[in-house]
């Protein structure tokens, strides 16, 4: 029988994560206190403003633990907040990791849930420097807190997109959503679990270092992650820019494979692409001018389209689908609201 | 019928929580990004380390709704995480709350937490600047992440105790926990309602300024909050200082409450001193002929005794208690385990 996190303890368990920390994670030299004391510290670098965000993942309402290993929960996990220090044109540093858990879980499911922490951390040079453990009421969750930083005034915020602007996004939003759509649709047909959309979906990627090469070059306006659907972000932009968007339909890039996910679930891609959260993408505004620059600086790092999707307007909050018929329709940012449950576009 | 979280939705609840924060919370001048976009930001202070603590209060597990206010919810989960940024010697500065809600909590009750969260933060001049909401599986839960700072090289870790150092203990350890067994053993009985230490459980307290003031003499060798017990957490210093511990049992300051307290509860006062977690006070050791100045230095600040209980040996972890009569007797450090429930001394 696996040993279980009940029988070893909240000190066991501390004990067991710190060492696989000092195993297989790294070590920063300006963390002068890591895991087991009553606060983690460091020593911030001069000339740099700190970055910090926090992201909850539920068993049963964020991850379906029956159609997810653990090691790719913790890649998720880390995934969505690294995300989002990469949305401010940040580098992370430093996790502290919150986990409430089951007594009944086996220890070795978590300390996957740690390797895929490490696998997003590592790369990066990040580190975990400390958490917390807790019994849960019914059902694990993962609250991550990642610290970054940012050269002091180059944070890239919501609130700078300007009328004229060109609006850009990485990758191929929806991509993911239709996995796991895939995977719920049918959770033992081998054939469909062998899509590749599925592999996108149990393989979360961030654009962490494209927001970053981003933000180096002073040139976005404005930039956000997808973390509530791509129209849903989009609007967070335009109420904190006081702008409004218009979006050319034929330019959304829709890949051959959510084309066809969305065939096999007899749902419109769009759908996906416009209101899903499960790619992490980037939505970036600039100067139209800028794009070519863009594109150039973030070729030799990050192989990853950046499609000018539309352009930002002077109304405010009004957010327009363009149809390749000339036609303009006024969209609504629903996207995922953690509260509701809804999920339209 | 009372709004509920469900029916205004994340981003309602976040725009309330917002409001609330503007109208009734600190703004910080360092805070270059507060709630409201991908992550937070912060300029730190030249010559400063920063301290970064987090701590889970799970519904049902960590507080029983029906016998606490939210109000007294939120100042106690922000009094632990606070404590610990005290127990450092450090400064509390920003906090980030995720919380895990049912849909049908009234909106009215989150404000009320958030306005514990303030009671406490306020005074102090910290603020909120970020946090995450997210559907809980079953039970609400409160992490909130918080970040402090303290002068570079000043931290009070748990590492630093040395044999012959005294061990002292602030104000009086396990009133709370004897509170919270009162309303437990009788939740409708007012006389029993009424006794002063379930006014103590009700309203959480903290030690930061005095291991604020502690700290910044430099006599400390370790300080330590105590979240594990009394014992639990001397085991954590001798632990991490490899030293052991001897404690004189007539000078544990058992107050008069906690022997009342225990004799309606037909338990040994000792048990709640020795082993429970719901008071947070702090545990320092120092040399013995510092215990006077650091008596002085707090008075002025912080009216709480500063008890003189035993002194540190150099028998790694072991931990002895010596009786009236001379008589030494080992104790376990057993105290609260998050994941076991174990609560025996």
């Amino acid at each position: 029988m696996p040993e279980k996190v009940g029988e070893i303890g909240e000190f066991g368990l501390i004990q067991r994560i710190s060492d696989l920390l000092k195993k297989e994670g790294l070590q920063s030299e300006r963390v002068t206190l890591g895991v087991g004391d009553d606060t983690a510290s460091f020593l911030p670098r001069p000339g740099f403003e700190l970055l910090v965000t926090c992201d909850i993942m539920v068993e049963g309402h964020h991850y379906l633990p029956e159609h997810i290993h653990p090691f790719e929960i913790g890649r998720r996990a880390m995934a969505l907040n690294i995300s989002d220090i990469g949305a401010m044109g940040g580098r992370p540093l430093y996790a502290l990791i919150s986990l409430g858990l089951k007594p009944e879980v086996p220890v070795q499911y978590i300390e996957e849930i740690y390797r895929g922490f490490l696998m997003e951390l590592n790369p990066l040079g990040a580190s975990i420097i400390g958490g917390n453990l807790s019994k849960s009421g019914n059902g694990m969750f993962i609250d991550i807190t990642l610290i970054g930083e940012v050269e002091q005034g180059r944070a890239v915020s919501r609130s700078g997109a300007r009328p004229e602007d060109a609006i850009l996004v990485t990758g191929y939003p929806g991509q993911a959503a239709a996995g796991l759509q895939l995977i719920l649709h049918a959770p033992h047909d081998s054939k469909l679990l062998s899509h590749p959309l599925v592999k996108v979906y149990r393989t979360p990627s961030h654009r962490a270092l494209v927001g970053r090469t981003i933000g180096q070059t002073g040139c976005a306006t404005a930039m956000i992650d997808i973390s509530d659907g791509f129209l849903g972000d989009l609007d967070h932009i335009c109420e904190a820019s006081r702008v409004g968007a218009e979006l050319f339909k034929e330019k959304l890039p829709i890949s051959d494979g959510l084309r066809d996910a969305a065939l096999i679930l007899n749902r419109d891609p769009f759908n996906f692409f416009l209101g899903e959260s499960d790619d992490y993408e980037l939505v970036i505004t600039c100067p139209p001018q800028k794009v070519a620059l863009l594109r150039t600086v973030i070729a030799p790092c990050c192989p990853v389209p950046l499609t000018e999707v539309g352009r930002i307007t002077g109304s405010a909050r009004e957010l327009t689908l363009v149809l390749p018929n000339g036609e303009k329709r006024s969209v609504r940012p629903s996207g995922w609201d953690h509260l509701r449950f809804t999920e339209e576009v």
